[in-house]
């Protein structure tokens, strides 16, 4: 799990968007979920975009799927974009509010073009579907490939 | 659930994009989901731009929640927009394939604006966790509410 | 007078934009009004474009003029602009609220083109006014071509 | 009511758009209305933009109501946009031709924004028929705040 | 042959766009068309997109080829063109006014992209001449595939 | 019949797009069809677009109808527009490939908006057809102004 | 001759754009050209656009063409432009500086649209080459209608 | 210090956008801190475009420097525009809302592109903040020119 | 004088716009004027673009100035643009009709950028004006560099 | 006080837009100023989007207000504006040329809509009359909540 | 190597875009680079685009790579590119001045997407380098092909 | 030289594009041809928009020319183009494919417009002729300014 620019401010920053849970809380729930699936998720934060697209290069050689928000960097960074395409690990997008219904430049996200599927405001709960859907697609590939 | 014009060729048309499963057997997995939920699901489908706005209309009578994939209707009509917007229910929109990888024109989502949330992307898989999702807001409000 | 999608949920929908009438009382006072000035008025709801499609071009038989509030459809429907434009009779659309004042894509009227007048943003008041100017008009234009 | 420039030219200019009534014999109908429903109403045209920002201004003092008709101005000034906003009193905009029928830039009103309603097409009778709403909205006011 | 909304109006509507000839006898002219050329036509006509939707997804069941003139729905309806697209009839689409040579926004053919080709503007010939291009490919694509 | 620019290259040319028939035998099945139809039919092509309007403009001395292809120019010359324009003879737009099916710039004509007709997508089938459709309205024409 | 805004600081105000001659100068050759030619000229400037609305709406009576200049308002206008629609009189748009090879936003002309004729960027000589266009037409329409 | 239309409003209209205090206060401290800064302010307002350009192209003669605050007239007159860029006097554009955080038509400014500075949403405070600035540079112009 | 693509068509084409004279007599007045005001002029008129460019490129051999109307290619052709900027001579572009009252895609002129001026719409007598004002600046500049 | 990427070359890049004071003698501008209304100011610098969004996050523990200008970020980050937002500091965006008057890119500011109040152009003197503007209004707000 | 319009005025048109040297000096420059590489070169240039289409045809007889520089052309030329891509050669684009620094309508490049390489801004040493990088290619796929 | 984000995977990531050279056999290939030349080349290579500022800004101290990829920044980033701009060495900028033939986002090259050259789509033997272009410009400038 990869977390963007300013998600370390969740539960205090406008909560009428981004709701009260704290990062901490919602990266627990995140390893809690991976556990119940018998899975395992180790979560990130960074607000340099430089060191998010070392993480995401980086994470073919330890992990099987990404689960990202990548916050405001969804909507500017064509670097990330690329670094997800360059990827070979499938991806899942979150977003805690609905990107859809807030301002106009919020609404084009230049990465869920590359990624496999995007959930967007059904608060922290949309992290663990996310993961639960990943999961699932890479029991199901795995047993393709078998 | 309700699914948009075209939706009932699920299965035949163009399976790339919305895979392999018809709807029969999509609306079967939401009405297992719902049951191991303990909850009901009803599923309909229609061409007619209007059937959906009276069944939006009318939902409120008999159901909690909405779940929708109004298929090409999501990027054109502003009527069903202001049905949903008008229903007190609250709506997950779901879209089998990945919407924002597509034509431009199916990048737009005029419903997206008036939903709680949306999935996009993940396959027959995001209508069960859509409704994960809603049953347990449901469920929620309803605690915080009594 | 035709009335387009939603407009049935009127009393209980969004009042700050639409008012506390129901679409009944709406009726009953265009009935009424018509009525003083000693003509007749038919109002008929529909949320399916091609019925009130089939409903303008019937309208030729039976009236002389046309009253109306195409709701969500007058900001997409060609196919209503069409029927108007096709149909022999001068027509006065009404709506409810500003239009003008409203969100961007709800400013662009494609019928309003095609019409004789347009009322909007003076409450159900627009209505009965609108039908008064139709009236009046459809008397002088009586005289003239006597 | 206030009238825009090249107003003072009606009859003569245009005739097909504007119809043939004179500006002397429109605001006599307007006068005549008003005595009609017990109210009076005062009749001024500028071809000075600044002119009708200073009337609107002091208008709060001497009247209940603005029954405006700003011609080209309409389409270019947020300067008598900003004083309208400003003004406390509800204002009706009239057009005697259909704007949405004729020229781009015709179409866009940016006084259409803060006024509470519009009437555009129905000809010289647009005015009698804003002034009818606009006296009764005043005396509905008057009594809810009564 | 399918005829979309305000089709049935031929010969009286606009004839100096659409030409004096009803929508029978173009029909009829089709008909006959196609038995001169040992194959038989059926011709249908509907104001309700959802009608035209349903007909297309069950033409595949009963005819080989599709000739349309969505009207209006050509310029606005994604539904149609998602039905045209997973159809797995070839289709020609015709105008009876040349569509280029009109109002900006019936420049525009949604349809257009996911048809085989587009005749318009060569009058009630055009349908004729589309019948004979199709059944031809019809033929042809028979040998080839035999 | 006027080629335009690179259809000399036909039958080698993307045949995905264009065919495998090549110019000579496109002109060949022209001047049979003329033939069968009992008139005549003369085959030009050049890259020039200086010498396409010379021939348009000396067209009006020897010839009764255009029949065009006016490749990349009909993209971007309004030089043949006015030509075209200025023309009396009337003339009917052909092209091999469904224009509305490719690249974006491809999808605008500019001769469309002057020409009588315009046939795209139906393959070299498109040439004789629009032939046909020509001299039925240039005999039909001869009628009515006999 | 009217001078629009700005017009009366000539010779002082960016010479490399203007030219170094004042506008009382410019006068003085408008009126010796027109003697020359048998004419009168009178020409007048304002910074007020509703003076200038005044001046072209009372043009009328004393003048039979208008020369014009109107600076910065030629850009933004419509109330001008309408003036100059409604007035009788031929019209003739001078710029001293050729306006399509300046700043974006000086390039469009409303007025443009509604004068006989235009000529930027000869410098002070415009004026006077266009009041002899404007003199010579006048002496023809009078012929002609002799 | 020029203000510009319905600033004479200040305090009475949208306060939550302009602040408490009126147009005569302001007027006041911009007067006192020239006192205080051994200089001398004179300040006016007006309604009317021409009066404003009128005082721009006359204020040479008297002062050394223009404080501005062209309110409506900032986004819409290329004629003030013009006059400033003429004037060969500095200029300091300030507005008391902060411009680029209102609605989009507010965001431009024609004249910011001809002034020295501009500052913009910190008040009533930003006119003696501008009225610094410019006394500051005049004098360092002055000893840079002695 | 170097007439574009069309223009020999003069005369005959939509004289509604072009007048009624024929390029030849068009041509004779330019020659006359030139004789009168004792200078030269050679004219010329072709429809290919190149040939244009080569007049234009050879032009400073024989030539002191140039008088333009290139018809179509006024709007599209960077490469005689290029070549107008190229050319050492001032060059003067006349339209016969006023450019800015037509069609959208007319209104923009490539080479107006790079022309000392430019006159439109004030018929063939624009082209006569345009060598007035063209040898009086030669011979102005003549003085100024003698 | 906030310095974004290239602001440390200060001083000798392009000294016409940016002045020729070096970071240092700016930032020691700001400290005097502080010290001279008794406050303190830190000044820190940064290429990196990132380190400038951990200093904004971080600010709320040491700081009580934020000078700041980002360079190139502030068209193009919506990170900072974000982390600005989430901020609970008022800042003050400052500038040192005039961004209005440059290029087209560098007119729109994505900070300005989240800070309080912005200063652009009036050179190096812009950071300490923003320095003086948040430290009064810090003492205001202080009285008021007192 | 192909030269466009214009560019055998290369040493006198716009140094400082072109450089000093001329047209004959690069093409020898080239040829000897050719015979360095033990290849051979021929060079032509034409200001007409159905010349330089005609060549483009034609080259696949007698050579195996195409330089070219198409001057304007590259800008507005549909049928260049579109003979481009029907060509089997590979190609390299080569501008003299940097493409992306000058005017907008310079920016785009209708051929850039059907080559092989581009090379812009590095002056006259861009044609031998691109000669380079061609027969480097065709020996590379010679050897591949082998 | 400076590689930006992502072109540290060379060789693995979507070979179609950026073929199958690591980035290691690149940077060997510049440094050999950079002896050959007798000049020494350094390569590095960073995704952090900050750290590639940083080396832009030092470059001056120890580099003569710079060789740049800035891979996706180079069409997002206005703070390395100031970087660049702010220089005062010359740049080459080469991308391994053609950036014109991709996707829209890909063709706009911030960057493009303040560096010397650009190459783009020759493959890795782009850097290499980036090089050799360089090299010789500084040996020319160098001769040129002794």
């Amino acid at each position: 799990m990869l977390h963007g620019p300013n998600l370390n401010l969740l539960g205090s920053r406008e909560p009428e968007h981004y709701g009260h849970q704290t990062l901490e809380e919602i990266d627990e729930a995140i390893r809690s979920e991976a556990a119940r699936l018998k899975a395992e998720a180790e979560c990130r934060q960074s607000n340099h975009e430089g060191q998010l697209i070392d993480w995401i290069q980086g994470a073919g050689r330890d992990f099987q799927g990404l689960l990202i928000n990548l916050g405001a960097f969804t909507h500017t960074s064509v670097a990330l974009r690329d670094a997800l395409a360059a990827s070979k690990l499938p991806a899942v997008e979150v977003h805690l509010s609905n990107i859809h219904a807030r301002e106009e430049f919020r609404r084009e996200s230049l990465t869920a073009q590359v990624v496999w599927g995007l959930i967007s405001g059904l608060g922290a709960r949309g992290y663990t579907l996310g993961l639960t859907a990943l999961i699932e697609r890479l029991r199901n590939d795995g047993k393709e490939t078998r």
